[in-house]
């Protein structure tokens, strides 16, 4: 934290945001079509102060997401605090003269797609809160079956 | 996991996504205002298959939202899986006569807010998808100083 107050809720600088967003590797993309908004998990790196996300090729709501602006957030929490940071902006597909960018990109997707586009979120704003919570989380579980 | 399969994403049934919805409490509302997207984290309950939320009285972004759809999505990963689920819906302030509604909020905010609103998104449609990892995640750190 910046400092110390009484205020539950405080805004993060814009450096700490992208530190934070450069250590982190997973967010939600919330985008819309026409009139409806959608949100899907996606894995991310970032790269020059942009975000870069490895789409499956021939993703018909991701391509449509092109033409209108975006919002993509992290977060993390536990018992005692949590933090949230949201980039908006909007999106490109990379085109093959920038494929060298994905030699900065993890090894291997976290789920096995056999052919993916990259598309680029540059970030029009970032901005970022830490808050003090009063409760205890509760502990996450998998889906049963 | 419903079923094994070679796929490593394999969509979740309606009821287990309304048993992640119970069980978990902090997700991220992403809704439109005008041309622009936004998405917050908050904290929810589940009430009679709806989601309710407490916000900040006089939220002016959220009040806004209250006239266009709304997407929520709650998630959980660990090295080896994750899941996610995307509630889909509108938005309604609770009026007075709901306020019994709240007996069943958790007895404290995450964050203390000295009044509130109490809104329902009531879903159109609740689908969750979960994936098999194939790399390591890094972990959370608080942002540092």
């Amino acid at each position: 934290m910046t400092e110390q107050s009484d205020d539950p809720v405080q805004e993060l600088t814009v450096e700490q945001c992208w530190q934070l967003l450069g250590d982190e590797e997973f967010g939600r993309l919330a985008y819309r079509l026409v009139d409806e908004v959608h949100i899907v998990p996606i894995n991310y790196l970032v790269d020059n102060r942009c975000l870069l996300f490895r789409t499956a090729s021939g993703n018909k709501l991701l391509a449509a997401a092109l033409h209108s602006d975006v919002a993509f957030e992290i977060d993390w929490r536990d018992e005692h605090s949590a933090w949230s940071v949201v980039a908006r902006g909007s999106l490109r597909r990379l085109g093959e003269d920038e494929q060298h960018r994905l030699d900065n990109l993890p090894q291997q997707p976290w789920v096995d797609t056999p052919k993916y586009d990259v598309v680029e979120l540059t970030p029009d704003e970032v901005t970022g809160r830490s808050f003090q919570l009063h409760r205890t989380s509760v502990p996450h579980e998998a889906p049963s079956s």
